[in-house]
C-alpha cells in the first residue's frame, strides 16, 4: 500500500520519522509494505532533521491526489483551504485519507463524512483531538456498546501548562504566559488556545463521536483562562480542594445535552486535577463501563505523528471496513441553553473594605435566590480594595450572570468578577 | 449474526443486560443485527436479575459449538477446563471467540492463538485485562505504531482498594480485608488477589501484546501486599512523598525485559498515585507516543460486559480483520533476572533500640556496597522494639536481600524487613 503525505511541517516529519524508524513492526503488524511514496509540501527545500528521499518530495498536491498507486492520503497542512478541497478530492478518487485537521472536522464534518461514505472509502482522524492519546478509537469502539453519559476534557495542553505553572509556582498568567511562548508551549498570538477555541474544536469531535450531534462553535459557550489570577488557584487549592483547569464538558441529562468550553474548579479527588502540564487527559463516562480516562501528550510531533500512522495502520488492516465514526444514533433530543445549566460556583470579586460593601454584595444574589455556601474576606485597612471569594449552592447560570452584573454596577466594586464552575 | 454464551455468571448476566438494553445502539453502530441466539451455563434456574427468554437457556454447551448458526462464542466460564476445550472446539467450528479468561490466555496463548489463526477466526479478549479499560485494543492498535518501551499497571481493584484504604483511614491490612471482604471487593479466599497471582496473569497478556514475549507465571517474580503495615503506607506518603501501591512491571532496558509484580512506592507527582479505590491503571511508555495511561473499572459487571460486547462488535465490523495480537515481531532479547534488577528502595525493619544496632545494620548495607540515602528512626524507650525506616540510593534487588537476610539474622532485630522497590 502506497501513502501519500501533504504537510511536511513538525508532525509530517514526526510521520516521515516513524516509518523510517519502526518500519518492519508496521510491515509485521499490518502484513502490508505500508511505503512513503510521495510528500508533498510548498517548502521542499528545509532540512526537518528526518532522512527523507529527495525524489518523493514534490510541490504539486496533485502528484498525489492524481496518482493511481496512492492508496492512502495524510493531510497535515490544517486550517480550511486548501485542506477541504484536497481531503474531498483525495475522497472522490477513492483515496482513504487520515487527517489531524480539528478545525476543518469541526466545521465540515457532514461534507466529508458524506463525501468519504458516497466514495466506499475511510477518513481516521485519532490525531485531531489528544495528540497521542488513542481517545476518539476508544470513544468510537471500545465504548460502542455504551451510551456516554458524559465527556470531560483537559484537552489544550497550553492552557493546562499555564494553569499548572500558575498552581506549582504561585505566578500571575501574564508571566507564565511569556515563559510558555519562550519555551514553545505557546504561540506567539496565544489567544485560539488560551481563550478556549482550540478546545472548543475538539470538544464538536468528542461530542460528535460520543452523542451523534453536531454543534457548531458559534453555538457553544467558549470562554478561557485569561482573567484567572494568582489568587484564584491559591484559595481554590487551599480552601476548597480544588484545582482549576480549562475543561471542555459535554453531558447528557435526561436527553438534553449540557456542552460548552470553561475553566472549573476541579476537586483534588478527581483525577482530572492530577492531569498536569502540557499533558492531557479525558474523562468518559458509559452507562455500562461507568468513568474511564485517557491521559497522554495532547501535542507535540512524536506524539501526534505515533496517532497518525496507527490510523494508516488501521485502514491497512481493515480498508473495507464500514466504520461509522459516532454511535450511528443521535443521542440527543435538545440542546440546553448555557443560561440554564446549573452547578455550584466559586466567585471572587474586588471591592474597597468599608461598611456595607458585603451587605449589598449579599443583597444581590438573595435577590436572584442564590444561596451561599461561603464567603470569606481578607483583611484590610479599611478604604482598600481586597478580593472576597464567595462559594455559592447550585444554583442556574443565568441568575449567577444577572447578579454579578448587579454586583459589578456596586461603586465600591472594583474591577470584573470572576466565576468558575465546580465540578 | 448469531452470538452464543457459554456462562451465565455475573458477567454474563451483564452481557444479557447490554444486549437488551443498548440493542439499537449495538445495530445502528455495526449495521447488523447481532442476535443472543443462546445462553449456557449448567444451572439455568437461577433468577439473575435480567430479562431473557427462556427458550434461549441450556445446560449444554454442544448447543453453542455444534450450532452452525453460531457466529461468535463468548467464553465467561473462566478457569482452564473446560473453558481450553470449548474455546479450541468453537475455533475449530470456525468460530470467532471473545473471552475474559486471563488465567487461560496467561497459560494456553499459543495454543488458542495458533488455534484462531489456522481456522480462520478471530479471538477477543480486551475484558481480560483492566476489565472496562481498552487498554489492550490501545495497546494492540492504536499504539502499534511504537515500540513499547515500559507498561506499569495497578490492575487488581482488591489490592489497590486495601490499600486506598489503609492510607485514607489509617487502617492495617487485616482490618481493610475484613471490610473489603464484606463488601464483595474481596473473595473469602483473598490470595489470588492480594498475593498478586491475578496481577501477574494479566501481566503476561500485557507483556505479549507489548513487547512479543511470553513469559510464563512460573518465571515470574510475584509478590503481594499482605506484609505491607499502616507505618509503611503513612511513612512513604509523609516523610516520602509517595504512595503505596501494587504493580504489574514489563520495561525495556537495552533489549532486556524487567518484569514481574510487586508493591511500589510511587511519587505523588507520578498519575498512578491517583488511581484509587477498586479502579485501574495502566500507564504505557511508547517510544513515539510518550507515557499515556487508561484508566477504569478494572472488574464489576457492567464494565467487563461493555468491553465483552464491544469485541463481539468489533468482530461484527471486520469479521475478516486479519489482526495479529502483540506486535508481530519480538521486541525482546533477553529476560533480566529479578536479582539483577536496580532501584531506589524503601525498607522497614524493626529493632529493639539500643546501642549498636544501627551499626550493626548499617554494616551489613555496607557490606554489599548498598548506599543509604536517609534513615529514620522513631523515638522509644530503650529496650523496646521500634521501627526503624530506610531509604537506599540505586542498588541490585541481589544486593538488597542479600543484605536483608543478614539484618533479620541480628538479634536485636525482630521479625522480618519490608523492602519495597520505589518507581
Amino acid at each position: 500500500m502506497n501513502v501519500g503525505l501533504i504537510g511536511f511541517g513538525t508532525i509530517g516529519a514526526g510521520v516521515v520519522e516513524i516509518f523510517n524508524t519502526n518500519h518492519d513492526l508496521i510491515r509485521e503488524k499490518t502484513g502490508k509494505d505500508l511505503k512513503l511514496k510521495r510528500v508533498v509540501d510548498l517548502d521542499i527545500e528545509t532540512d526537518r532533521g528526518v532522512d527523507i528521499d529527495p525524489e518523493i518530495l514534490s510541490t504539486d498536491a496533485d502528484d498525489i491526489l492524481n496518482d493511481p498507486e496512492i492508496d492512502i492520503v495524510i493531510e497535515l497542512i490544517g486550517g480550511y483551504e486548501p485542506a477541504r478541497s484536497f481531503i474531498l478530492r483525495a475522497l472522490e478518487n477513492g483515496k482513504h485519507v487520515v487527517t489531524a485537521n480539528k478545525a476543518l472536522l469541526a466545521r465540515h464534518w457532514d461534507e466529508i463524512m458524506a463525501t468519504a461514505r458516497e466514495n466506499g472509502v475511510r477518513i481516521a482522524f485519532e490525531a485531531s483531538v489528544g495528540g497521542g492519546i488513542p481517545v476518539l478509537r476508544a470513544l468510537n469502539e471500545s465504548l460502542a456498546a455504551n451510551r456516554i453519559k458524559s465527556i470531560y476534557g483537559i484537552i489544550n495542553g497550553t492552557a493546562n501548562y499555564i494553569l499548572t505553572r500558575m498552581a506549582s509556582e504561585g505566578m500571575e498568567f501574564d508571566d507564565v504566559l511569556r515563559e510558555a511562548q519562550r519555551l514553545g508551549y505557546a504561540e506567539r498570538d496565544p489567544t485560539f488556545d488560551i481563550e478556549g477555541h482550540d478546545t472548543a474544536q475538539k470538544l464538536i469531535i468528542l461530542a460528535l463521536l460520543g452523542f451523534g450531534v453536531y454543534v457548531p462553535e458559534e453555538d457553544l459557550h467558549v470562554e478561557g483562562i485569561s482573567k484567572i489570577r494568582r489568587d484564584d488557584i491559591e484559595y481554590a487549592n487551599n480552601e476548597l480542594g480544588c484545582s482549576v483547569k480549562l475543561l471542555a464538558t459535554a453531558s447528557l441529562d435526561d436527553g438534553e445535552l449540557e456542552m460548552g468550553v470553561m475553566p472549573f474548579l476541579v476537586p483534588h479527588e478527581h483525577l482530572l486535577s492530577s492531569v498536569n502540564g502540557v499533558f492531557n487527559g479525558i474523562y468518559i463516562t458509559g452507562d455500562f463501563t461507568g468513568p474511564v480516562m485517557f491521559y497522554g501528550k495532547g501535542a507535540g510531533r512524536r506524539a501526534t505523528a505515533s496517532a497518525v500512522v496507527a490510523d494508516c495502520m488501521d485502514i491497512a488492516l481493515n480498508p473495507e471496513s464500514p466504520l461509522q465514526p459516532g454511535p450511528g444514533v443521535r443521542m440527543v433530543e435538545s440542546i440546553r441553553e448555557f443560561r440554564e445549566t446549573r452547578s455550584r460556583y466559586y466567585i471572587r470579586l474586588d471591592a474597597v473594605d468599608r461598611p456595607g460593601v458585603l451587605h449589598e454584595i449579599a443583597g444581590a444574589f438573595s435577590r436572584h435566590e442564590i444561596s451561599i455556601e461561603s464567603v470569606t474576606q481578607k483583611g484590610a485597612l479599611e478604604g482598600e480594595s481586597v478580593p472576597i471569594y464567595i462559594v455559592t449552592h447550585e444554583a442556574a447560570e443565568g441568575d449567577i450572570q444577572s447578579a454579578i452584573r448587579e454586583i459589578s454596577e456596586i461603586r465600591w466594586v472594583t474591577g470584573e468578577p470572576v466565576r468558575l464552575k465546580i465540578l
